[in-house]
C-alpha cells in the first residue's frame, strides 16, 4: 500500500486523504457534505448489435467476461443477497484467475466467509483489493495489513452513492440471478436458490459498463417481476447451481432465548410504546438478529392490545413481518431483502409486500431516501461510546469482521435505538472511545441495554416524553461505570499499528473512520 | 427559422442537417448508426437539502417551478398518459407565461388537441417550439410553418433515446400523477384520473435536472406502486384536477362496425394462423384502432378453437386483451399504456398485467429492446408506397396531423402488418412515394387492405408459408393499379415548400425524413 497522509476529520478520527488512488474528502458532519456535478452513466449502447431475438444467453461464465472485455485492473462487481450461500462471487473470481487476469478489484456488495477462496486469490495478485463489506475471514485479512489496496466499508446506501457519483466505477456486474430469461430480465422470487429481491444488484446493472446475469433457472421471456431489466444486460449464463438455497434462507430465524435480552427487547417495545411512538400510521425497521426479532414480537403484542396500525414496516423481513402484514397490523412492508422464505414467499405473492433498493431506502445523495421517514429503528452494535458514537464494523480487539449494511442508513430514523448487551464476552460495550467511529452519536437516540435505556441528552422531547414512565432510564456514564465496575475496568485497548488498511465512508461518501493494521 | 442546409440521407430523403441549433446525423439505413459515449444523466442530489419527514408539497405550480429555477429558454417536459383528457400540460404552460418566461421548449411524449391553447403561447413567444407528437391542430399550425423552431418528432423509443443520449436536456420534468404521496412516489392506477402507468414520464423523472409531480389524488406515504420514485422527485403539488377521466380512458373503445374493415381484420388473423405464427408462446401487439381490435377478436376465436395460448401480448390494452389474459390466453399482458378503464384495472390488479416503459419495450439504444422480439404487429399507416416504405404523421396534403407512437419501434418485430383501407376519403392509400417517410420498407413486411395482402417480397419465408392457403395475396404494384383505377389515377402531391418545419427521428436518433412548410 502507498504510503498516505493522514488527516483529522470533523469527529476528530485520522483518516487517509488518498484511498486507492483517489483522493478523498474527510467527514464533515451530518447534513454538511454538498456534493457537485452530475451522476454516474453507462456507454451508450446499441440495439443493433444485439441478437433480435432476445436471446444472450452465451456458454459459459469465461465466455461472457471475454464477451465482456475483461481486462487486468478492471473492477468487477458481485450481490450477495445469498449471503453465505453465495456460489457466483467465486465462480467469478476462479474464472478470472483461470483467465489469467490480475490487478482486479472485487467490489462485493457484502463478501462472506464462503468467500474466503479470495484470500489465495490476493496472494496470487488475481484480486488487487476488495471494496465492500467483508463479514469475517476477509475482514480479517484485510486488519492484518495482507491486502494490496485498502479495504472500503460503504453502507447499503453508501454503495449506491458510489456508484451513482462515479466514485467506483464498476465495469462488469456479475449478477446471480434466482430466475432470469435469455434476454437477462431477473428476479429474486423464484426458482431453487429464491432470495426474494435483487436489489443490492441494482445500481450495479444501471451504471456499469457491461452486465452478467448467471442463473440456474432460465425461463422464458419474459422472467417477471424484472427486478433487474434484461435492457441493460449484455450476457446471460446458465450454471448448475448459484448457490445453496439451505444458506440463503434458513426458514428459521431465531429469537433470542436469553432471559436478559428478551427482557430487553420488551422493554424497547415498552419505549416506543411510552414514549408516544406506536401509535397509528407510525413506521419502524428492525433486523434480523435475536434481539430484534423478539422486540418485533414485543411490539406486535403491544399493537394488537392497543388496536395500533403501522403503516409501513421495514424489512429485512422474516416470518413475524409477514405475519404483522397478514393480521393487518400494517399497510406495507417496504423491504430490503428477505431473511427467510416466508419473507421471499409474501414478496412474491403480496403486492403489499414491497421489494425496495438502496436507492429508494438508503441513498444519501438523492432527493431524499426512506430512512429520514422511518419513525423508530431498531440496530445493533458492537460498541458505543458515551458521546453515542457507535461502532459496527470491528470487534475491540481491533478486527474488522463485520459490513455496515444498512446500518449508518437507518440511523436517519426520528429515533435510532441501539439494541446491545452492556456486556459482551466479559467486555464492557459502552466504551470511552469507540475502535472504529461508523455511527456519529448525534444521529443514535437512544441506547438500550438489559441494564437500562440512556437517552441522548439532545433528544430533551424523549426524556420528557417517559419522564415517570417508570421506564429504567439511565445516563450513559453512570451505566457505563455499572459495567466497568462488573468487568474490572476498562476494556483493552486494540493492538493497532498507525497503518489505515481500511477506511469506513459516511453516506455522502466522505471518511468517518480508519481501520488500522493490528500489531 | 434559420436558413438550413439540406441533405439527403440513405432513404434519398432531404433532411436538414441542422435543427434547433443542433447538428444532425442523417439516416443511415436500420442498424447503421452506431452511436458513441455515454448516457445523459442528472445533477447529484443531497437528501440532506430535502425535508426530512419527505414532505415535498410546495403551494403551487408556480412555486414548485420557482423552486426549480425555471429561466427563459429552458426545456420543460410532460406526459400524455391522459390523453385528450390532460389539464396538466395546459397548467404548465399558463404558469410559465404567468411567470414571465421565454423561448421555453415544450417537449411533451405527446400534445392533443386540447393544448390548442400552446398556439397563442407561441405566438407570445412563451413557447419557442415544440419537439414531441403533435396530433391535430398544434401540428397543423406547424406545418403552415408558423412555430419559432422545428418540430422534431420522436417515437416513444426514441424519445427515450433522445433522454437517455442527452440529445435533449429537460430542465424541468412536470409529471401528471392520478396518485402521489407527498414524498412524490406516483402512480396511474390510483385515483379519479386513473390512466394505468406513467411510464412515458419515465425517462424524464430519471434524467431531467428537476422534477415535479402533479396530483389531485395525495396519499399517506408510501404511494404503491412507485412507477415515479419519490427519490428522483424535487416537488409536489396538489390540484383540484389533473384531467378529465371521460377522456382520459372512455371505458368504451369500439371495434369498427364497417363490414371491409371487419373482413380485413378477420383476414389479418387468417394470415397469422395460416402463416404458422400464431402457435403455442407467440406474441403480438395490435393497437387500439377499430381494425387493431376487432383483429384482436378474430384471432381469440382462432386461438380458443385450435387450443393456441400466447407467452405475451403486447398493449396499449384494452378490454379484449383483458379478457384473454382472464380467460388463459395469454400468460402476460405487457402494456405500455392502458387505452380502457378494464386496461387500468387489470393492470392495478393482475401482477401478470405489468407495466412497460419505452425503456424496456422500445429504446433502440439499448441492450436490446421488447419490440423485436414480437412475432407479429398490426399496425396503421396513412399511406404505403410500393417499395413498402410507410408514413404515419402526414396526410397526403402534407399536413402533419400525427404522433409516431410506438409505430416505428413496433417494426423490429418478426411480422409487421400494416392494416390500412386501399382507399381513404377517394385518395389511394398505396402511392408511389409516401409523403413523409416514418418508416423503411425493409422492416414493413406485410401491407393488408380489404383488396388482398402485400407480402413484402424479401419475406420468401412468409411467400412460402402462406403458398396454397387461399389467403387473397397480392402484388403491391397490382394492388396499387387497381386502386389509382378506381380513384382516376395518382392523388395530387403536396402543395409544399422547400422549408423543412419538422424532421422525423429514426428510433436511433438519426433523421428519416422532414415536414415541409405547405404552401
Amino acid at each position: 500500500m502507498a504510503k498516505n497522509e493522514v488527516v483529522k476529520n470533523a469527529l476528530a478520527r485520522l483518516v487517509p486523504s488518498e484511498v486507492n488512488g483517489k483522493k478523498q474528502v474527510p467527514f464533515m458532519g451530518v447534513d454538511k457534505y454538498i456534493p457537485q456535478g452530475r451522476k454516474a452513466s453507462p456507454p451508450i449502447s446499441c440495439a443493433g448489435q444485439f441478437p433480435k431475438d432476445g436471446n444472450k444467453v452465451v456458454m459459459s461464465l469465461e465466455a461472457a467476461l471475454e464477451q465482456c472485455g475483461l481486462r487486468d485492473g478492471m473492477t468487477v462487481s458481485t450481490h450477495h443477497h445469498f449471503r453465505n450461500g453465495d456460489f457466483v462471487g467465486n465462480m467469478l473470481l476462479q474464472a478470472c484467475a483461470k483467465m489469467g487476469k490480475k490487478d482486479l478489484m472485487w467490489f462485493p456488495s457484502a463478501s462472506f466467509p464462503c468467500h474466503e477462496g479470495a484470500i489465495e486469490l490476493m496472494e496470487k495478485g488475481v484480486i488487487h483489493h476488495i471494496e465492500g463489506s467483508m463479514n469475517g475471514p476477509l475482514g480479517d485479512y484485510c486488519t492484518q495489513g495482507k491486502m494490496k489496496g485498502m479495504g472500503v466499508l460503504r453502507s447499503h446506501g453508501g454503495r449506491w452513492q458510489a456508484i451513482q457519483d462515479g466514485e467506483v466505477h464498476v465495469d462488469i456486474a456479475v449478477i446471480a440471478a434466482p430466475t432470469a430469461d435469455p434476454f437477462g430480465n431477473a428476479n429474486g422470487v423464484g426458482g431453487p436458490a429464491a432470495c426474494g429481491s435483487l436489489n443490492f444488484a441494482l445500481a450495479d446493472s444501471l451504471y456499469a459498463d457491461k452486465v452478467i446475469v448467471v442463473t440456474d433457472n432460465l425461463v422464458k421471456f419474459p422472467c417477471i417481476p424484472w427486478q433487474i431489466q434484461g435492457n441493460n444486460v449484455d450476457a446471460v449464463v446458465v450454471v448448475d447451481k448459484v448457490g445453496d438455497p439451505s444458506k440463503i434462507v434458513s426458514g428459521t430465524t431465531e429469537i433470542t432465548k436469553s432471559p436478559e435480552r428478551l427482557l430487553l427487547a420488551e422493554t424497547i417495545a415498552e419505549f416506543l410504546d411510552k414514549a408516544g411512538i406506536m401509535k397509528n400510521g407510525f413506521s419502524f425497521q428492525a433486523g434480523a438478529g435475536g434481539i430484534a426479532l423478539a422486540f418485533v414480537l414485543f411490539l406486535k403484542e403491544r399493537m394488537k392490545k392497543k388496536g395500533v396500525k403501522a403503516r409501513f414496516v421495514r424489512g429485512g423481513s422474516t416470518k413475524y413481518l409477514v405475519e404483522m402484514l397478514n393480521e393487518g397490523l400494517t399497510d406495507y412492508i417496504l423491504d430490503g431483502q428477505t431473511f427467510d422464505l416466508y419473507g421471499v414467499e409474501s414478496m412474491r405473492d403480496n403486492p403489499r409486500h414491497v421489494a425496495t433498493s438502496p436507492f429508494t431506502s438508503y441513498n444519501y445523495n438523492g432527493k431524499g431516501f426512506f430512512g429520514t421517514m422511518l419513525d423508530a429503528v431498531v440496530l445493533g452494535a458492537t460498541e458505543v461510546d458515551v458521546n453515542f458514537n457507535a461502532n459496527v464494523v470491528t470487534h475491540s480487539d481491533g478486527r474488522l469482521l463485520h459490513g455496515i449494511g444498512g446500518w449508518q442508513n437507518c440511523l436517519f430514523s426520528n429515533c435510532t435505538i441501539l439494541a446491545v448487551p452492556s456486556v459482551r464476552d466479559r467486555i464492557p460495550v459502552i466504551v470511552d472511545e469507540v475502535t472504529t467511529l461508523t455511527g456519529p452519536g448525534e444521529l443514535i437516540d437512544v441506547v438500550a441495554t438489559e441494564r437500562g435505556l440512556c437517552i441522548n441528552p439532545k433528544r430533551k422531547d424523549l426524556l420528557d416524553a417517559v419522564k415517570g414512565s417508570g421506564l429504567p432510564i439511565k445516563d450513559i456514564r453512570e451505566l457505563q461505570k455499572e459495567t466497568y465496575d462488573i468487568c474490572g475496568g476498562k476494556p483493552n485497548p486494540p493492538k493497532r499499528s498507525d497503518e489505515p488498511v481500511a477506511v469506513v465512508k459516511w453516506v455522502d461518501g466522505t471518511v468517518i473512520d480508519s481501520v488500522w493494521k493490528i500489531r
